[in-house]
């Protein structure tokens, strides 16, 4: 687990039942396309209770909250509560949110999700709380600014390297929404007319380092006959995609064509990081996502130096930073939205 | 002039001399690298007198100071006040600003101001009054944020697209400064690896949308046997630049190579405002500079028009306008800076 870098986020409850003040206790759900987190936490943000569980690939929304309800059911179990106990949850979830009405849309890697979704209202059903959804980068961000790599600095930009490239722009400690779309780094254009991204626009950051795009190229040259272990490490472990694991794996192995398409990524993400900082000269540039978290400080350290020849002031170069809450971020960050007031 | 189309910020003082509350007007001076332009403004913001003179092209600092003296003096004459009964002076200057001791860094364009030149010490012995120095953009970004096109805008971003390419970013209705250099949207990669930048690095947008590297590109082509008329019309008014005027002239005139030189340039435009776009959704663009204004509305639009493939949510595209103040921006807000306090 990443989080180890952050012991104190964690805290093993008693067996003998030291009653914690429940009124305080908050649930945190991150809902991601391949799994779901579910944690407890107390008033200090420590972890009391966790949980996660395979995000069902099938069947409907009802299915999906379903899933949501029993993983935040089996982390309640572990820190001694009930749901209906807990003074709020929050989840973080893809797609576009409605924070007021707890709606979500278009979140096409979750099955059932492809229209609007009353997510908030048909967890609460299930779980007899408030139950609040926020954007799931986003909430992952706010978690990183207060408790993680983002703490300490009064702007940061976050770059979550995944599937896709997600990201935000943190001012004076607080994320800038815009008008309600900021933080879309994925889609700098690095290459204009360039490869195609899964937005449908062309030479977007993400149609170079997310790690959908970048499977895709890997299937198409090995398919034309490039040698590579990535594909033989995803059957090994039974998988049926590149994951990030995959990915790490292939590079420690020094695989060529793995590091080929790495290499071009670190590129993409050095220029549009450098570009961003021209533009907003933050303190520090946070790096979290699957990819981002796996392959860890030495790669944030390689963007790092990459960047700099594009930095117009290059004397003080922000740091780059991996996320300190790792895959613990999301759910760490909904659980933030558990008790705040939607914001109007 | 530009500024027609705010006439209300300029009065005609009564010649019987109906007095003004002196304490309250405020001097301005733009500092640029081919003109001086000085208003004399009062509490309103109106202008009340206002003088343009040529910057020295040889000399050294002092010769500069003296410019910016006379050119204020001539601007308080036609306010019928004395420089010392001005409230305080502001003025807007290229390169790096020390706004706490009013010292001006690295400013090349203007003769003898390689080094660090104390510009409010020196301006303050010529004129007898407080004197307060800011960054040339960013206070012509402050007059449209209180004055001109981004009033009424939250957010917006500025785009001072002339012989390089400034910026700056006003958020919640303040320029965002980051660590103190935030705004360099000229320096927004545009292609990697691509055109050698004034600023020694490559593929920045101002390398393609900069007038002095549009200039280059010209002559280079035109050395090669390409046909234009640009050179020929900026004979013709005796200059030995391609000013805004003339590239303006010679698209008037459908010239090829002008055309062509200008389309390159509107293309990273708008790549760059997109990325940018993307990463804050703000509210607005102001696009302002010699070349913005000069080629006004028509080529905001058209900015705009190329910018929508690019922007990750195009349902809403934030509109482009063009700087409602034009060549006036930077006087006015230079004589913003005049009474403010210091920042800390």
């Amino acid at each position: 687990m990443q989080t180890s870098a952050s012991p104190h986020l964690f805290s093993v409850p008693d067996d003998h039942g030291s009653p914690q003040p429940q009124a305080l206790l908050r649930g945190g759900i991150d809902l991601g396309g391949t799994k779901i987190q579910a944690v407890v936490v107390d008033a200090e943000h420590r972890v009391v209770g966790s949980s996660r569980r395979a995000t069902p690939t099938s069947g409907g929304a009802g299915d999906v909250v379903d899933a949501l309800a029993l993983a935040l059911h089996e982390a309640c179990r572990v820190a001694h509560i009930a749901p209906h106990e807990l003074a709020g949850v929050g989840v973080g979830t893809p797609g576009a949110v409605d924070t007021q009405r707890g709606v979500v849309s278009n979140a096409r890697n979750l099955p059932g999700f492809e229209g609007a979704v009353e997510l908030a209202a048909m967890l609460t059903e299930e779980v007899d709380t408030t139950v609040r959804v926020g954007n799931d980068v986003g909430v992952a961000l706010d978690a990183e600014t207060l408790l993680g790599a983002g703490a300490g600095h009064a702007s940061f930009l976050g770059v979550w390297w995944g599937t896709g490239v997600g990201g935000g722009v943190v001012l004076n400690g607080q994320r800038w929404h815009g008008r309600g779309a900021a933080g879309e780094i994925g889609h700098t254009i690095v290459k204009r007319g360039g490869a195609l991204c899964p937005c449908g626009r062309f030479g977007c950051l993400e149609a170079y380092a997310g790690r959908r795009a970048m499977e895709e190229r890997a299937r198409k040259q090995a398919g034309r006959g490039k040698r590579t272990v990535l594909f033989e490490l995803m059957e090994k472990k039974g998988l049926d995609r590149l994951t990030s694991g995959v990915w790490a794996k292939a590079l420690e192995k020094e695989d060529k064509l793995a590091t080929r398409i790495v290499d071009r990524a670190l590129d993409a993400l050095a220029a549009a990081l450098g570009s961003s900082v021209n533009l907003l000269d933050v303190e520090a540039i946070v790096i979290g996502g699957g990819l981002g978290t796996r392959l860890g400080q030495p790669y944030a350290d390689e963007i790092a130096s990459r960047m700099r020849k594009h930095i117009f002031r290059p004397d003080a170069p922000p740091p780059v930073r991996v996320s300190t809450l790792g895959d613990m971020a999301g759910a760490l960050g909904a659980s933030l939205l558990a008790t705040r007031p939607v914001a109007v």
